[in-house]
């Protein structure tokens, strides 16, 4: 049916009756939809019933590559991860990279739609143009990694590529996260939609090549693409070496680097202790996607103490989960403890704010001593930390508390403690303190996924980069049509085709929808113009938030933690820093009348949905 | 050269030029020493300078499957790695299962011999006919899991197979192990050889298919062999399902099992927490060496506690020197342990004595208390014992006291600390109390690498097993004797050839020389008779031996540890056993005489080693 880029084939399987179907892709949905983050959202809005438990049967997890994935197009080895999200009760999409995605596209297949639930643990396996179902019993409990090796000798074969649970999604942690090899699809406790489907593994190997339409014209454009690339002041020279990390004295010297669960932000030195410097110390190498050129993983291994030897692989967004917001200041500890989240199938964001929010409870008295448990929860307790993340995965006794992230446990708790959960819509914030940036805080109130860094990533505000035009940080101005820009182009550009973000980011924020649309259409041989690029974007934004629209959020679930909008930033160079209500009504209100949604209720107009060819959602939302 | 089993190509390296060459394997050496463990101590015998240190550049690590390996005969994937032990002095060698023997023999080579010392952290990859020497500087460092994943990373091979070492290895911790997969070569400390010639690993890929002289009578010999093998009332029905630990009760209820440091052997009552039931209930599956039908690793996962989640295959032998004799009575922690030990490549059965040894001089006070830094040394205090372990392994505090195993501990130590360390010629003892069990206790005082289960184990004294005659395992006469013959056989039929012990001592001991001729004879094209694969073993004996003499190693040497020979067993099933001095020297001219050695200085007489063609060895022992 098509002639590159998709093998317009979608596997469905059902885990309570263990069948499973191959069912065609529609042109149409290839046309509006692009791949990736785009078909699931399509899927999810379309399939699933309103108000599900999103732990339930009912529920559907949905496994996409884009077109561009599997190819020659550097860094597009990126597969999206869907469901309703257990975590926020939203459309929930997360994106990983890693070898995964690009051995998932060479089954031969487009996408894989999991119902139902599974009486015993299961794997399932997608090898060779064959699909079947396997035992998990021997691997539930396991660590990610012990489990990726069990299936390999369980099958005896070394090169399929896995994508797992730790024992955290078994247990239904709403902050489990999804493990290829150690790449995460993180957030939105995805993998506790796997756990609640008994599913531990999708296993796939594949030798099918993608096709191609137009072989000299995808040519021309990959290597365009590659030039941009190269000439990025950042891209090798900087980031390949640093990886994500870099940013870290950057945002620490902005005064926005959130730490001591976002009470002391800019108060502290970050430079001193968890700067570039001290991570080469420690670094040991790099990690490359599959097909990617840049290699922004960096390895750091513990040199003293009782994780000496232990392997992490700690992002910007880790040395603050698991490093400033609980006040640990040890580069090795920071990684040890992202490698348990790893091991353990933890959001390494979410749960790292669940412990800052746990040790400032616990500093503040708001927790019961006998909870705590011998834990001597104090912000800088790297053992403390590594305890209270093991017990998060295994719900044991305080454990259980926090499993579920910062609001579940606020809830739980009850009282003043919801004042200082760091979330939105139930997703705790990443490494961004929006009061220096209002983009930030405006991208947190409103993305479809709850506060979450990929879906809008605000880079005027953080590095000057002044694309679409140069934006101050510290104005509410303009933050709703730049918000609306960087959703956007983030989901057209790289969530749908997919190629990783950080082309978007860093490489080529400017150029990339042209970019996309130039692969895409030499790929495909459809015709996608930068323009389509642009829509595809916008129409997925809105789908998906005509989903959340359907589940009952409305507009005063687009707001921000209490701490953003009532403690203002004490010092650094964001001091004073704060939204309050009127501030983010004033960008809301923009921002709603960019995107052409009810000021009121927050939903998409019945004619921009129309108008987006969402017709569907159109009468859902309002007849 | 040859027509089957051997490729006739040995590939010697030199780490110091990062140079190799291939020489040719002489046909005699095939005759005389069949391969795996003869090959080893052949090469050593004959290439290490005498009194060298067995840290330095002069020690030299040889590594040798046998004919049998690699092929279709079940249970051969076995591989024998030799060099001066750091940890006895003596002739050092230990062989290892999994899949790395028969992958090392699919790249056309017999053996490899490793010299000299790297400049920095580096690992041998043979594949595909090709040598190179990489850098193993980002590897060095690393657990052993994190090692082999890194490699292939690196390689972007998955199907490459490994062996290394981990942190212990490479701080030359001279218990070190070197690990391929989860199977270790544990004993005698080769993994700090490796480290201290800056060799983290050997990496081995080969599609050559191991050549065959006479299919048929291969295939004869073969089936002839799986009969024996499927007879046996034992090796299906029970070790496949139970693994090694099956044993536990068994010896428990002899009185055998050693329990705390050896001071209270036969007081404990094991079935109530080691035996079979506990483990089956943490069993979480098996593992398979390659080719092996049997499959006896059993996998235990920990299901509590700051250990669960992770997954061990504690032996048989890791029960006792991770359990019993450190009063350690949670499966689950003897798990964590063993995996503690195989991450940071430590022999388990030596690490797990030393910290019962530990413990027994912590009880008594000879410790420092302010060496113990807080650990709470007391048998069965499973925290302290993983800390110890991980300690030892990075030579941290008291972690470098112990890093070289009792004897070196006691030594340092002084007093009366030597009395308490459990061990023969610096080879800590197995898990059988040779004060229930006489020959056991010869064989612990004779065998070449010190107190070594694996080299003459008297399965007679603990199943009854009537072969070649019935014996009470109380008596001392006739030990002599039968130690000679259970030494000679296991060599011969065993490490040599090579297949797995287990065949000897579960499935087929009384046949088993008869079947390896007629496999080696099928295989080779060579000839051998039974009687010749009895030889082959005296042989090798006789070569170690004379090795240990050339060190100057006595009659004074083959001794036990002072606790077996001055407190006897308080109460059991074996209460009242001791070994005295006159009983041992009672067994020590039996054994002499049986084998043809001097009574005076134990060593090897003229006449035996010229009738066994060690021409060299007679003329450098009695010239």
């Amino acid at each position: 049916m098509f002639a590159g880029g998709y093998w317009g084939k979608i596997l469905r399987v059902n885990l309570t009756t263990k069948t499973f179907t191959i069912e065609d892709l529609p042109e149409q949905v290839a046309l509006d939809f692009l791949g990736g983050m785009g078909f699931a959202v399509n899927i999810l809005y379309n399939e699933l019933k309103p108000k599900i438990d999103p732990l339930s049967p009912e529920n559907k997890l949905v496994v996409f590559p884009g077109p561009f994935t599997g190819t020659n197009i550097p860094c597009s080895s990126r597969i999206a991860f869907g469901a309703k999200s257990p975590q926020t009760g939203t459309l929930g999409v997360a994106l990983s990279g890693g070898h995964f995605p690009a051995e998932f596209k060479f089954t031969g297949f487009d996408g894989l739609i999991v119902e139902g639930k599974s009486e015993k643990p299961c794997y399932i396996l997608i090898r060779d143009g064959k699909v079947t179902f396997r035992s998990a019993k021997r691997m539930w409990g396991s660590t990610t990694s012990d489990c990726q090796i069990m299936i390999k000798n369980d099958l005896n074969d070394h090169n399929v590529r896995i994508a797992c649970i730790g024992p955290a999604g078994e247990n239904m942690s709403r902050m489990a996260a999804i493990i290829n090899e150690r790449r995460a699809a993180g957030r939105k406790g995805l993998g506790a939609v796997m756990g609640s489907k008994n599913l531990k593994a999708i296993v796939v190997r594949g030798n099918q090549e993608v096709p191609v339409a137009n072989k000299d014209s995808l040519k021309t454009a990959r290597l365009s693409m590659a030039k941009s690339m190269k000439d990025s002041p950042v891209l090798y020279p900087q980031f390949s070496k640093l990886g994500t990390a870099m940013v870290v004295d950057h945002l620490s010297a902005m005064g926005m680097f959130p730490s001591n669960n976002w009470k002391d932000t800019g108060t502290n030195s970050f430079e001193d202790y968890i700067g570039v410097a001290k991570q080469e110390e420690l670094n040991v190498g790099k990690e490359h996607c599959y097909g990617c050129p840049v290699g922004c993983t960096q390895q750091i291994r513990v040199n003293k103490g009782p994780r000496t030897g232990v392997i992490g692989e700690p992002e910007y967004e880790s040395f603050y989960s698991l490093g400033s917001t609980t006040g640990i200041k040890d580069v090795g500890e920071i990684a040890a403890s992202d490698r348990l989240c790893d091991e353990l199938g933890l959001d390494t964001i979410s749960a790292g704010v669940c412990v800052g929010f746990a040790m400032e409870l616990a500093e503040k008295g708001l927790l019961d001593p006998k909870l705590i448990e011998g834990l001597d929860l104090r912000f800088g307790n790297a053992d403390a930390q590594y305890e209270l993340i093991r017990r998060m995965a295994f719900r044991e006794g305080i454990g259980d508390l926090f499993a579920d992230g910062t609001k579940e446990a606020a809830r739980r708790l009850g009282g003043d403690a919801w004042k200082y959960a760091i979330h939105v819509k139930g997703l705790e914030l990443p490494a961004y303190d929006g009061r220096g940036a209002m983009a930030h805080a405006l991208n947190y109130a409103t993305a479809f996924t709850g506060a979450d860094h990929n879906r809008g990533y605000a880079i005027q505000e953080i590095f000057g980069v002044p694309v679409p035009y140069p934006v101050d940080r510290d104005t509410i101005e303009g933050k709703g049509k730049l918000t609306k820009w960087n959703q956007d182009i983030g989901t057209g550009a790289c969530d749908c085709p997919t190629t990783c973000a950080f082309m978007l980011t860093i490489a080529m924020p400017g150029t990339i929808t042209e970019s996309t649309a130039a692969l895409a259409s030499a790929l495909t041989g459809l015709k996608f113009t930068s323009n389509d690029i642009w829509t595809i974007g916008e129409r997925v934004n809105n789908l998906a938030k005509a989903f959340n629209s359907r589940e009952g959020f409305g507009r005063e679930d687009d707001t921000l933690p209490w701490r953003l909008m009532n403690e203002a930033l004490q010092a650094g160079l964001s001091k004073g820093g704060i939204i309050t209500q009127k501030m983010l009504d004033a960008m809301l209100d923009e921002y709603y009348t960019e995107r052409g949604w009810d000021l009121k209720t927050s939903r998409p107009t019945k004619e921009k949905l129309q108008a987006l060819g969402l017709d569907k959602a159109a009468k859902e939302l309002w007849s």
